[in-house]
Formats: structure tokens, C-alpha cells, sequence
């Protein structure tokens, strides 16, 4: 079972592809571990990259502000790897302490007003429909 | 049990006083629905808007921004009434269609990989620590 | 597939006999759209009564505060159908709208704190080990 | 980025305003590590606290009632750490392993019947309209 | 903002390829609403349907498995565009009644142990490791 | 607080029971973590046995199908304890490394999709109602 990363040296050629993708890509010296451990499944690896790298160039939003959409919902969802993966990326393009403060505070009050919502029964305005 | 909304006319001074200052501060007519649910307790609707007045205001991250975290958390956690509230919040605050798209892009992708990291037990890189 | 209820008179001898138990334990007229739906499987309809009926039983805790934590649970959780019908069978034991104001309060700020936790990545004090 | 506590003796006074409140209304030698992490945000600090001092106060809920919904919440959410620091503060606040025991076992079926609630996609009963 | 589906005679020729794709592959007259509303995104569309293409053919897993596995995950998440969907994919593929009741009896386990497993913070068995 | 597993050799004959069953029925020398852990609340141990061995015996799905499902519900809600013993058990009852990771990718799918159906607010065909 998918217990150990596959590194670069014991990588299949369809994996060195990928993982020489996203060093380009991002200027890394070494892909992390969440792709080490996809590639116990090529297909996943690959395909899950592509994604990633289409939606993830920047667009109508700029890079910092969809890694920061990104580290929301991470948090949001608890996901212990991916906060910490995150946290590093939205630092790297550029979120500095006081913008990550100011995240927390809205996803924290996002989550608790969700919650009001629900529990309310609060119907939809006609002017949001 | 709160099933119907507290209308303006028929609030106590407590309540509209917050009332007021929504509608100064966002410059609307009327406040919407969820307000108007939390308005049952009085304590709730004071310190739930006092603190959403605060998070939401201008400072290391613009509006937009904000309300696109927001919107994403909501979108994520799948809250019906606060997707179409913050969507709306979000396109006044300049939110186009092709950044909708985009910021969809990366809620759904990180609801992928947050699942792949915990799945595959990914521990966290040395790096990110 | 499963999108009628089912009724008593339409019911085979099993699920009435599951159904006359829960009238009778509940002191109500007819069960609600839940297990109507649940007797679709009835192993299903009477694994899921029988823990229902032991686990919200008077115990170390009373039946209020158990209704609460199923709502408080439920609320957290967003489900609209276990809202709207555990808000009425708290109510039914004795729940306040001041008790349910509070009882979201407390449902808001738990979901808000837990992010910040998870989002901070807070390590677990040497005390609460 | 947030990794490492903010201790009493390198705080801001406005960071040590809110240790000395927080310390003084729970009757506590020292705040815990979830204050000591938000104090990279003092006003998120500020905010968050304020919030659960209002909220976690005695009311038409006790206290103890109140602790073990945060508690059930925090567990239906799987984090670890508000597990672990709500269950010290349900305890202190004179919850019994067996009423734990209880609020658990709710705390499952919740989670079950939310679940079979939405998969069989059960209307809600004109009774909880 | 994304209100209203985008129909094959009002879509573009990149969407109208998507759609062709979709209906050529699943043997349909028309794709389902779904479809129709991320065309808003022409990439979005794109991606997420060539994602689902490759995840969904038949491969280790047979398409009945790995629909009663989308649809376990849609009834956990309480998405109810997607229990819908994927309940009507699933039974297409074969899923009887019987299956769906004993899905919905695991998929409520899995949520009552998955919480029961976090709040008594169960360390990981070394032969788990 | 239940902080330490109960071991056979500690426990009641009413905990002893539901541990001898568990062994007989899954031909095991020991009872995992979670069991010794539940053991706390004889009660809840009793029940979540009687129907965990319901559920995930052989019927209308056999048990490999039942064990990937609780598998991906478990990866869904990323509890780690239950990702880790239920991998191991969906191994024993036969998935392949290749099964595996084509469990994963459904997951992730339906996490994306599942929240892009919320964020776009896609209506329910009438095909599948």
C-alpha cells in the first residue's frame, strides 16, 4: 500500500515527466511530498497535475490571491498537509502575516456564519436569487 | 422557534440600532434575510455583525479579495443561502464571471487534493515544517 | 429507488412492528418522513431505531441536553431535514428560543475556533494530553 | 508565518490585556496554546475572545451544557485540538465519562442520521415547517 | 452571474465539443443541467469532463463500483444536486435497491465511527502503520 | 478522560463478550485500538459492534465493495485513524494497489464536483427526481 514517496531515482519514466513538469514549472529543485506519494498511481499523478498546473496559472485572478482561495479551503477543511503546503506556497507568492491574520478572520467567520444560516432556516433573499 | 424574519418595523431599539448601522455601513436599503433570523436573539445579531463588520473591512487584504474567501469557504461547506448571499456580495465588490470560473477551479481543486493527501497519509516536508 | 414513503397501511409486519414502537416510546400519532423513507431496508429501519432509541434515552444526561447536542450536531453538519426536525423535538423537551439562540452561538463560534486551531496549527498543550 | 507561541513576557499590552482577561475569568496560572497563536493577530486574538467570553457565559444554558455542545462539535468536525482542550474544559466543568459516553454515542448517530437523511433524500414533514 | 444553463444551441464551439464528447461517451440525447452550467467556464467544462472521463472508465474498479463510491462520497457531503445524480448514475449501472440500502448503511457507519474514532483520539495501530 | 485502551485482560465480562465475538467474526487474536478505546462506554462498544457486523456482512454487496466504501467515506472526511485501519482491512477483504488508487480518484472527483454542483447552484434535472 502507498506507504513511502517515490523518489526521482526510482521513478518510471511517465513519473520523471511529471515530476520534471512541475520543477520547471514552479523552479523547485525537488517536487514535495504529496507528489512522491500520487505516484504510486501514474495516471492520478499525471492527471491531477495537469489540473493543478491549468488552474493555478495565473488569469482573472492573480497567483497570491488564488493560492490564498486555496489555504482557505484547506483550512476549512482541516487538511493538515495541505494547510501546511499551502501556508508555505501563499507565503511564497507573497502573503505576508498580516493577509494570512486577516484569512484566518474570514474563514473563521465564514464557517460560523455558515452555520447561522443552516440553523436559522434563513431563505434566500429574491434579490440573491 | 425563529421561522419568521424580524422586520425593521416591528424590532426593538437594540435591534435596529444594528440594523442601522448595516445599512449605513454596506449602503443598502434593507438589510437581508440573515439579519433579520439572527434578530431573534439580539445578543447574537449584535456581536455576529460587530465581528463580521470588523473581518470585512478594508486592511491587508482588499474587499474583493475578502469576499472571495468568503464565498469560497461557503461554496465549500456547501451553505446554500451564503453561496447566493456572497455571491452577490462578491460581484458588487467587482468579482467578473471569468474570476467566478476561476476561483470555482481552485475550491474544487482543493477539495480534490485535500482528500489525496489525506488519503495516501502524505506527512508533511521537512521544508514546510 | 427510494423516493416515496412508506406508509403503515402499505408496510410489511416487520416495519410495522418498528414502527409501533416508535409511536409508542414517542407518544405520537404517526412516525415521521425519516423512517418512512429508512423502511425501504428494513434491517436498515430497525438497526438505525433500535441505537436511536437507546442512545437518546435518559441516562447520564437528560433528553433536553441530548436533543440539543443532536441539533447542535445537525446544525454544524447542515442538514435541513435533521434541522428542521430535531429543532422540533428539542423544542419538544423543553428548549427555549433564549436556549436556542445560545445553543447557535456556541455551534458559530466552535466551528469558527476550530479553524483557526487547524489553520494556526496549534500544537496540543502538554495539559489536555 | 505562525509556528511558534507568543509567551506572556514578549506580548504587546494590548496581547497581555487579553491574557490577563482571559486568565482572570477562567481562573487559569496561564492561557492556553490556541491564545498564544492567535496573538500573532491581536486583533483576531481580541476579537475571538471577546466572542467566546460572551458566548461561554452562563445564560439560559449552563455552562457545562454549553461546553459539551462545543465538544460534540468539534468532535463531529475531527479537530484534534479543540477535542482535546473542550474535553479538558467539559471535564473541569463536571462532565462524567459516562455523560461523555453519552454525548459520543449522540454524537454518532447524528452524524449517521444526517447522512441517511440527505441519501434518501427525506422531505421535511409539514409538522417541522 | 452563472444563473441559467447553457443550452447545446446557444453553446460555443468549445462547449459544444464537451458536450458532444459527454453524450457520444454516456450514450444520452442531452448532457444533465450540471454540464450546462459549468459551460459558463468553457475550461472548467473542459477539464472537469475529461477528468471524469478517465476516472469513471472501467479500469481496476468496474463503473457500478465506482459509481456507489461517488455516490457514498456525494451522501457524506450532503450535496444534493449530486446524490441525485449519481443515485440515477448508480442505478444505471446496476445498483439495485438492496445495494443502495446497504451503501446507506455503510456510508451512516463510516460517519458514526469516523467521529467515534476522533473524539476517544484512538492512536493508529502499529500493524496499521 | 479515556485516554488509555482497555485491554482484554482489564476488562468486564460484558466488554469481554463483545471482544470475543469481534475475534470469532474476524479471525483476529486481538481487537484494534478502536474497540479497546470504545470500551470506555460498554453500552456504545456493544452497539457500534452489533452494527458495524450487520453492516458489513456479506448481502446484496459483498465485503470488499462494503470496505472500499467505507474507505472512501473515511478519506471524504479525512478521519486518520479510520483511513488507516480501513485501508488495511479493504487490503485484507482484496484491493489491489491499482484498486486503491482508482478509489482515490473517484474521492477527489467527487469532492471537486460535488462542491462546483453547490457553487453553481445547479438545479436538479427532472430526469432525476
Amino acid at each position: 500500500m502507498p506507504r513511502t514517496p517515490i523518489e526521482y531515482r526510482n521513478a518510471s519514466g511517465e513519473v520523471r515527466a511529471v515530476f520534471d513538469d512541475i520543477k520547471r514549472t514552479r523552479q523547485v529543485e525537488d517536487v514535495n511530498n504529496f507528489w512522491k506519494y500520487l505516484a504510486h498511481d501514474p495516471a492520478l499523478l499525471k492527471r491531477t497535475w495537469a489540473s493543478i498546473k491549468e488552474v493555478m496559472a495565473p488569469g482573472a485572478l492573480d497567483p497570491l490571491t488564488k493560492e490564498m482561495i486555496y489555504l482557505a479551503v484547506s483550512v476549512s477543511n482541516g487538511c493538515g498537509y495541505c494547510i501546511a503546503s499551502h501556508s508555505a506556497a501563499a507565503r511564497k507568492a507573497g502573503m505576508s502575516e498580516a493577509m494570512f491574520g486577516e484569512l484566518m478572520g474570514v474563514v473563521g467567520m465564514a464557517n460560523e456564519t455558515n452555520r447561522l444560516s443552516d440553523g436559522y432556516r434563513v431563505p434566500i433573499d429574491p434579490a440573491f436569487e
